[in-house]
């Protein structure tokens, strides 16, 4: 699946401008609608190490009214969340009607870091695909409006990234020798996420991000969410003029 | 399947002190192997209005360790959990691994208050059998002991309690007037349960309970949970004495 | 204050079991009244280690309805509540107008336990008296019934408590190095209770109990319990006989 | 108090797009420090209904990581807010030591709303003053930076916007008979913040910000945690270059 994407799309920095902010104020608009009609909105980041997730989201709240979302950065899990299903905190994370809630990565976890890393036993992370088709479908059949990405770079692409976070005194924080790991068992890696792909993309189908220009990425799942949306909500009535 | 129990059975006054006693205590050795070994025990207490929960749970509880312990009163939903999926509350409840919690009503309001009153619409509570069916498995295979209690008793036996409690000033404040108009809808009650009982007994088996006697009960649920966590759990080795 | 106990005081067997059953069903008519009258009761339980207070606890709850009891087992901080001010994990816990919340172990760690170990620091738990009273003053003044208990053994009985359960094959793992090493501070221990007692007598008084007696202990802080309950509750009126 | 301020402060749209940005980025800046510190935000936004808070805290958090910060509208407290002390529903709310809070409206709704509507007694309403002290001083002594605004604006500047959303038929629904009526009571509010200005401000100060023009109150507020956070942060070196 993740061979048909062409990386190489990209978008200049007028095109990038011209498009983010009818995209960003048709959001804000389309954010009022949901609160207004009761549809919880859940966004699914993953994707890969440097694959520009924190930037994407930014891009995508920033013009929103803040009151009404929750980002989650999701890493590693604390004693009390070890302590339960590993969809537990997801649940206990969920919106209200009125609200959106962005993950940054997600239970999606289960069949990727926990599986290649050995973190969860083969039994769990093979269950844990039916576990969270049903978990979705759920979700989906209440009403909440689910979209999740795949921000998509290649291994070329990452080691780039990765090397100038490590040349900028600034950013050096964000490297550590975990990334470099993880980095290591890059085919390990992709061979799970061409799984997980497949065999969770119903209900809810995957939407895949070319993100080896950030700025394609970020407009790219920008539209892809105000398009959802705007398929989904009722249209506000123009104000009638009298 | 309810028409077969034979709400007869009952026990003495003797044969209900006799048993009692080891059964709890060996309840209670049993609840401190399982916070050993790491088994969460989820209990669901389900039956008629009057059926003798509250005392049952009691019978239950009163020997054990109250601090690993939690029973939930499940009544109408609070606002912010009528502002999730029904199933979230529960979620939230969930024990740790060395906990038992205890549901005195449960997840199935959905298809029995919730369908007969008309709280879920027909699509709502007809998708709750497989939803819940897969809440249970999840937590099934997640290592939880989950035990599921149906507390049975005849229409005669409900009025007579009813009007027992009018009868004494110091219960009548149980009594409302849902309590009658509840039960003007047995039979609509009792085709949802007996659809409930068939549909979500597996992958784990509903008990049911004989509940006109509430000695009989109460050992038969205590009998129940003893059995299940006696298979359930690894023997703990007698001491070696040398 | 601890010199003054008389910590031989003790009770037969049958003493203890004359007045066990009639203080555990007033406090059960209690506890209704309590919740009628939208009183939350919160119970505080400090003690030295092998101070009985499990047992205790036990004997205090187990008449009474457990849908409306929470009995939370305090220890070690997980990550989260060390990543709030120390008296986090208590208000998250504090009950409803229609509860009772039982501390095994509570806030008074902060100028225990973490004070004389040092994972305090002294400036931390200086300050901490006058949190804890105001903390204290805020739940009284909003109508909340704290009643808090420090129950007193001497430094032979705890030795004598630990040999018996390093004796017991079936106890022995309650004993852990921790525990003598605790009792080898026993001295700065006096010191630091001393100092709570005195610091923290307002608004709310302590209950000192003297616990050398486990049956002496029970039925002292039922009787406390029982005590404040009844001048504090409005008395249920008698019902009419027409 | 309040009459000290000069509303007639303003920003040209030059002055104040030259302002924003590089104060934004200095934000993002000292975010990143606060948290790789250990130095959690807690900012309290009060003021006059219509007085700009939304957009105001749009611009505070636009450029911000939104991982670690959350925004909470307070608004009317739910049934299980109601079952607890009023404060609990801001402790449950703390954030841990890597994160931003910020509260639109927040537990001076006590001696604001609360008091003037009578939803608390005059006693609940005279005692939270020295319970919010406590509980800012205490958040303080722990190592939090809260800063607290005062938005404020004038009679005829509230008649004006209130005017102007029931003109725009995008933004009339936030108006409701509710805001009229509060309206109606400017002077009891006037006296109720007047007094709680005076009898919060320590060991917190309050941030009065003249709000009729919004650019000007947007890099007031924008300035003030600027300054503040820079005061309390250890510096960060900058790189040494070999």
């Amino acid at each position: 699946m993740l061979e048909t994407l062409d990386l190489s799309l990209s978008l200049s920095k007028e095109a990038y401008r011209e498009a983010l902010d009818p995209l960003q104020n048709e959001l804000h608009a389309l954010q009022i609608q949901a609160r207004n009609q009761h549809v919880p909105i859940i966004i699914v980041y993953e994707g890969w190490d440097a694959a520009g997730k924190g930037g994407n989201i930014r891009r995508l709240t920033e013009r929103l009214d803040p009151r009404f979302i929750t980002v989650y950065g999701i890493g590693k899990p604390t004693e009390e969340e070890l302590d339960h299903h590993y969809l537990w905190r997801f649940w206990t994370k969920l919106p209200c009607r009125n609200e959106m809630v962005i993950f940054d990565r997600s239970w999606y976890g289960r069949v990727l870091v926990e599986r290649v890393e050995g973190f969860a036993t083969t039994a769990e992370w093979q269950r844990a695909y039916r576990e969270i088709n049903e978990f979705e479908r759920l979700l989906h059949d209440d009403g909440a409006q689910l979209i999740k990405f795949w921000l998509h770079i290649s291994s070329e692409e990452q080691l780039h990234r990765f090397e100038a976070r490590m040349a900028d005194p600034t950013k050096r924080w964000k490297m550590t020798d975990e990334d470099w790991r993880n980095r290591g068992k890059w085919q390990q890696y992709e061979s799970a996420i061409e799984e997980m792909l497949e065999r969770t993309a119903d209900p809810i189908p995957w939407q895949l991000i070319e993100a080896n220009d950030k700025r394609w990425a970020r407009i790219k799942v920008l539209r892809t969410v105000v398009d959802q949306l705007r398929t989904r909500l009722i249209p506000v009535e123009p104000p009638v003029v009298p």
